[in-house]
C-alpha cells in the first residue's frame, strides 16, 4: 500500500460558539466561494463546545486573530493511505479501521500524536510537521511513502526524512483510558457534487450559522440525549458532510448522497475533559479493538474531543468492548 | 387614487464599507433566512460610500450597535400609492414620475423630508413618523388615505391625524440645487421569485459581500466612469434588485426577470456632499421636470446621496433639463 504525504500545510483552530458570528464572512468565503480563495483544505466541525476549523495556510490567512479564535501552535500535514488494488487485507470494513494496525498503532507506539479526520472519501491522518521524520521512518516498514509536491508524487525514503534523527523509544505508551459518551443521534456520512453546492447554500448556511440547536430541543424527550455535531469539509474539491438525521431532513433529498448501503452511524465521543493535542494513542485505543472485530468506523478529531462513528448494528459489541477496556484498565 | 400608510416602522441606517464583514451574519439572515426573522421590510444598497440599510424594527434588532453602524434618529413610515384602475393620468411613465406632482411636490411644499425607495414592484415614499399628520393632511386633498394595520386597510381622515396640529407654511422651499453625477454604467431593475432566491444565493452573497469592486476596474478605460451601486430589497415577500449590467452578467439569466421592455437605465446621482436627511425638495427638484416631460424614473435615496434612474434614450433630454435648472438657479 502507498502512503501519501499530501501537499497541504494545515492549522488546527477553534472558534468559540459566541465568536461564530464574527467569523461568518471568512467562513462563507471558504465554503462557498472557491474562486475567491486559494484554500484547498477546509474542514469545519461543530460540537457542543466550539467549532473546530482545520485549514491550510491560504485559508488560515482569512481568519483574523481574536479572543474567539484558538490556534494550535503546530503545522500539521495530512497523510492518506491509498490501497493500490493489491491490498492483502480481506477486511470489508471502511474508515479508520482499515488503517488501525498499519498506521494508527505504529504511530502511537512512536509517541506521535495524530489528529484524525475521516471524510466520505477517505481518512486523513494529520501529524505534526516536526514529527514527519519519525512518521516516515515508522511507516516506511509497511508502506511506499510518497510526498505530493505541486501535483507530483515523489517517493520518500526514510533516511531522507530522518537523517540523523533519533527514533523515539519503542515502548507502548501507557495510555489513559478516557470516559466515553454515546449520544442517541443517528448520523450519516454524505457527499455532494461540488457543482451543486450552491443549491444547498442557504440550507447549509442556516444549519451551520443560525441553527444554534440548543440542548432544550433534546430535553423534550428526557430519554434522548442528542449531541450537536455537524461536520463539513471541502478538500481538494471533494465535499464531505457528517450530520445527524435531524439535520439531514433539512436538506433536499436528491442532492446529497451516501454510500449505497445508506447506513446510519452512532457516535462514541471520547474524552470527559478536553483531550488536548499531545496525548498519543487515543485513536489507537478505539480503533484497535474495532479492527480486531472488523467493525467499520469513521473518526473525527476536534479541538476538544474525539469522535468515532460506528455502524448502528455494531453498537452493542462496541459498547461491550469499551466496557471491557475500561474495567481492565 | 389611494395612498396607503404601510404597517412598517422603519429605521434608516448605514454600515461602513470596512464594517460590512462584521454585519455579514445578520444581513445574510435578513436576506436569505425568512424563517429565522420576522423582518418584513429590508433594503440594502451599496454605494461607493457605504451600505444603506433600511429595515423595520424586527430587522433593526439584528444589527448590533458599533462604530461601523450609523442610524438616522427617526422612525420612518413607508407610503405607497395604489392606482385603483380609474386613474385619470394618461402618463405611460413608471416610477417616481407618476407621483411627482401628486405626492412629492406637495410634501416638498410642506417642508416634509422624504426618503425614496423605488423597487421593481412599486415606489415607497418614506416619511418621518412625526411628520405623519402633516403628510396625511397634505395628501388627503388628492388621495383616499388608508393606514394598514394588521392586514386591514383603515381609512384615515386628515382630522384624525393632525388634530390640533399646525400645518406648515405653504411657501415653496428655496431648494439648493445640488451637483449631479452621471456615471457610465447601465442599470437594470429586476425581480425574482422568492422561492428561487436560494438558487442565486451564492452569487448574491459574492456580489454583496465579497466583490469589493474597486475603482481600478473602471480606470482601465479612462473614459468610463462607473459607479458601484447595487440594491437588494425584500419587502413583504417581494424581491427587487437594481444592478448594473456588469453585475447582472454574474447571475443566471433564467431566474431574474425585468419588465418586458427590458430597458436599461442610466443614473443621475444627486449631491456633491452628503445630503443629510433634513433638506426637503431634493426629490421634487428632479422628479418635477421629469414628470413635465413624462420621463419614467426610479429613485433610490441612500444615506449619503440620492439616485435617479432614467431610461437610456431619455438621458440627453434629462441632461439638458438639469443643465437648464443649474444655469437658472
Amino acid at each position: 500500500m502507498d502512503l501519501h504525504i499530501l501537499d497541504h500545510r494545515l492549522r488546527v483552530t477553534s472558534i468559540s460558539k459566541s465568536g461564530l458570528e464574527q467569523y461568518t464572512h471568512p467562513l462563507i468565503k471558504l465554503i462557498f466561494l472557491r474562486n475567491r480563495t486559494r484554500c484547498k483544505f477546509f474542514s469545519l466541525t461543530e460540537t457542543p463546545e466550539n467549532y473546530t476549523v482545520v485549514l491550510d495556510e491560504e485559508g488560515f490567512k482569512e481568519l483574523q486573530p481574536s479572543e474567539h479564535l484558538q490556534v494550535e501552535g503546530s503545522t500539521w500535514l495530512p497523510l492518506n493511505v491509498v490501497s493500490n488494488g493489491n491490498a492483502s487485507s480481506s477486511s470489508q470494513a471502511v474508515g479508520v479501521t482499515k488503517i488501525a494496525k498499519s498506521v494508527i498503532a505504529p504511530l502511537a507506539e512512536q509517541h506521535v500524536s495524530v489528529f484524525m479526520l475521516s471524510t466520505y472519501q477517505t481518512d486523513f491522518i494529520l501529524v505534526r510537521e516536526k514529527d514527519l521524520a519519525v512518521v516516515v521512518e515508522t511507516l516506511a516498514e509497511e508502506f511506499n511513502v510518497f510526498r505530493e509536491e505541486g501535483g507530483e508524487s515523489v517517493p520518500v525514503h526514510s533516511q531522507d526524512a530522518c537523517n540523523g534523527l533519533q527514533r523515539n523509544g519503542r515502548e507502548v505508551p501507557h495510555a489513559t483510558v478516557h470516559p466515553v459518551l454515546i449520544p442517541e443521534n443517528h448520523f450519516c456520512v454524505m457527499s455532494l457534487d461540488p457543482d451543486t453546492l450552491p443549491a444547498i447554500a442557504t440550507t447549509l448556511i442556516d444549519v451551520l450559522f443560525y441553527s444554534n440547536r440548543s440542548k432544550e430541543d433534546a430535553s423534550v424527550d428526557q430519554d434522548m440525549e442528542c449531541i450537536v455535531f455537524f461536520s463539513f469539509s471541502l478538500i481538494d474539491g471533494y465535499i464531505s458532510l457528517v450530520m445527524d438525521t435531524e439535520a439531514q431532513r433539512q436538506f433536499p433529498t436528491d442532492l446529497l448522497f451516501t454510500s449505497s448501503s445508506g447506513e446510519l452511524w452512532r457516535m462514541v465521543r471520547i474524552g470527559g475533559q478536553p483531550l488536548g493535542f499531545d496525548e498519543c494513542g487515543i485513536v489507537a485505543q478505539i480503533s484497535q479493538p474495532l479492527a480486531d472485530s472488523d467493525i467499520s468506523a469513521y473518526y473525527i478529531s476536534t479541538f476538544s474531543f474525539d469522535h468515532a462513528l460506528v455502524p448502528e448494528e455494531d453498537l452493542a459489541s462496541v459498547t461491550e468492548m469499551l466496557q471491557t477496556q475500561r474495567m481492565s484498565s
